[in-house]
């Protein structure tokens, strides 16, 4: 029997495996049958899988009986989730099918922001009292979990206000004497969350302590739910992907990429490549000043892109760093002293390593073809060419660095998001910078010669 | 008491919140220090929650009798990661501190790379027989836990040759009738993690299922061991860092950016800073080849990196969404046609949306600047100029989308990750080709007036 028994587990887990692979591909229609031809045990678990946008997709496109079986299925917490990716009209519906007990559950977590630890925490936690003894809590847990329970792992421990005094996980408990009190074993000293902690500093919290689970507690230290560490895996992928798709220069399209509208994404892009666009137009603006340098030395701008694109790239380098590092709380707000050091440092070591490739590239240029083909690619004064260069390349690289690193502190200083500080956005800042410095450059070295 | 206990726990968790707060910014000397200053249990607490790298600083830093018992105080998984992280010559010490059923159990686990589902295993996971009644299971439960026993909130329900037959929940077995059979409330079609799967792989099964764990089994279906989604959130985190990273044009760090040495962190950006540097080389090349035309008309020169630039920054908003859609395996290679058949369509509708911005442009600076001051900014032949602008940004903008999107599959498909199509990469891919499309459309537009 069991060897026939492990195939059969095998078959069924590559069952589902299959579906979740195929997902992203399937119509509503599609998925909904797919649901439907699965054993009931299956479905279930590939529903309770899903993101609650897809769960909202699926049970919208149920008959109405089913809809309340499958919305009594989930836990509260991704019930109120579903609803609020529901369409509006649809919304009271939802919570209308739910029993009464849960409904109300469901509604108090409807009103806090989906953001917050508030939005994110399940009511559905397992409590104790501080003098029972470990048996009793044991019993007593027991008949918790036949009731409602969403998870055991991490057990609290309540006064007589429900007030937190402490935790003791399900293994300690179990593995404790029985007769020992519940006081006795428990841990104080409990990481809580406020309700209104924003989810990004729950993962943070979440990734500093390692927990399984984080109360979430009200400014009296009550316990108004828990949440557990799977939900936060699901923000910290969501997270860095908005900053991802922030970093590369757009909104946040917040669906998968195949998934969203057309238009939804081009308005998403357009936004800031127009703004970009637009900041970038100074670049015109700044080589019509140095108009009359171009027309005198045209070789000038042959090596326009090549300086301001060093820039952007350095820039870009030293803003994902930062916007990164402030994301996961390795750089704070008053580290800014010590980045701008460290930033200095590295736009001068990478500018001078750029400085000298450069100017390599232009001296070797014109000496190989002077001699091969008797032509001068840079003209007599190449040699003061390839000093405004390398020149030109230090100061760009070195101003990239800065503008890139302090750009996402002085947003986040601001109240903006670090992360708005994009690859594009910096480039586009340092190209229009970059020009005046190499033009600037250009006029000290080359006066009397070229310019 | 109770109002004073909960006094207390809050000030003690203020306690450790403060220190890790703290922790990035004091030295190896102070974080011990301050860890001997804690009470014990909350020093213990603190460790546990402190990445490997931190662990292990600690742990060496410490006198040979305190190392020990610290040693022991981790499970094996952590220490694995702990010797992992120390250098080489300490590695065999620390292993020899265990005690020998952990040593054997750690020694297994090295064996298996860090990023490997082999390597965040830990081996210690509860495990039932089919036959057992819940109130034997019970029992027998709680004397694993007694024993060691990292997480009991999955039980496995192991054949006798140890072969995974079925998972139960915790909870499931606490609520369950206490005379029913294991095998009866047992869910079979249990999702199950290859010992070598990737850790990318494996945090993408994760959010898929959202199992708070999932064993992780040779071919013969023999459970190794347990992933257990905590670790799974700093897995997630790390993945993320390393792309957005490599988004950023630079190498993954591997270190907080504060604590990567100065060294090493100019090491991890100089690479491709000097390989765009070079390849960046070519739009010196290509404005070379332009030179009579510029020397012509220098007005040409002046949008340069306006136009440039847009292909640079549509590329990157398109490499960026398909990179982190092929890491989230919302897009998965096979979809390449739908992907670029999207990307074109946008690239069109971004490309006409900045032409016409650009058109617009030119033509009201000409007219304005005409009007109130006798300046022709852009010459008599400025709207053909403008007609070469708009053109070549919809050429430019939908080259930036198509070959954006196009070159993290590419990336993918031979084997490199994909990553590494950063938007710097791809800005200057799209610089010398842009280039190119620029003074093509101008030669066709501006030939017989301007060329």
């Amino acid at each position: 029997m069991t060897a026939a028994a492990v195939e059969e587990a095998r078959e069924r887990s590559v069952r589902t495996t299959e579906l979740l692979d195929a997902w992203p591909v399937l119509s509503p229609d599609e998925r909904l049958e797919g649901l439907k031809l699965m054993p009931h045990a299956e479905a279930e678990d590939l529903l309770l899988a899903l993101p609650a946008r897809d769960q909202a997709e699926l049970i919208l496109g149920m008959s109405p009986g089913e809809r309340r079986s499958w919305m009594r299925l989930l836990p509260p917490d991704d019930a109120a989730d579903v609803i609020q990716e529901a369409p509006e009209p649809e919304r009271e519906g939802l919570l209308a099918l739910l029993d009464e007990p849960t409904r109300k559950e469901v509604a108090a977590l409807l009103a806090y922001a989906e953001d917050d630890a508030g939005g994110l925490m399940n009511p559905r936690y397992a409590r104790l009292r501080p003098e029972m003894s470990v048996d009793e809590a044991i019993t007593y847990l027991r008949r918790q979990a036949r009731e409602r329970l969403e998870t055991i792992y991490y057990v609290y421990v309540l006064d007589a206000e429900q007030r937190l005094l402490g935790v003791v996980s399900f293994r300690e408990l179990f593995a404790a004497a029985p007769d020992k009190r519940v006081r006795d074993i428990m841990r104080t000293g409990v990481v809580t969350a406020p309700e209104d902690m924003d989810q990004e500093a729950l993962s943070r919290l979440f990734a500093e302590t390692n927990y399984l689970a984080i109360p979430v507690v009200d400014r009296e230290a009550h316990v108004k739910g828990i949440v557990t560490v799977d939900d936060i895996v699901d923000v910290v992928q969501e997270e860095a992907t908005e900053d991802i798709q922030k970093i590369g220069g757009m909104e946040a399209l917040d669906a998968p990429y195949l998934e969203v509208g057309f238009r939804k994404m081009v308005r998403k892009r357009a936004g800031w490549l127009a703004i970009l666009f637009v900041g970038e137009m100074f670049t015109a603006t700044a080589m019509g000043y140095y108009e009359r340098e171009i027309a005198r030395a045209v070789v000038l701008a042959l090596f326009v892109p090549l300086i301001i694109s060093s820039g952007g790239n350095s820039g870009s380098q030293a803003s994902t760093l930062v916007v990164r590092a402030l994301a996961l709380g390795e750089v704070k707000l008053r580290d800014w002293w010590r980045v701008i050091r460290r930033e200095v440092a590295a736009g001068l070591a990478l500018g001078t390593i750029l400085a000298l490739i450069g100017f390599g590239r232009i001296v070797i240029w014109q000496l190989v073809f002077h001699r091969l083909y008797g032509v001068d690619m840079y003209g007599i004064h190449y040699f003061r060419i390839a000093i405004t260069v390398a020149g030109s390349l230090i100061g760009v690289v070195m101003w990239g660095t800065m503008a890139g690193s302090m750009l996402p502190i002085v947003l986040r200083r601001i109240g903006f998001d670090p992360a708005s500080a994009s690859a594009p956005f910096v480039a586009t800042l340092v190209d229009v910078s970059g020009l005046v410095i190499y033009f600037s450059v250009a006029s000290f070295v080359l006066r009397g010669t070229l310019l």
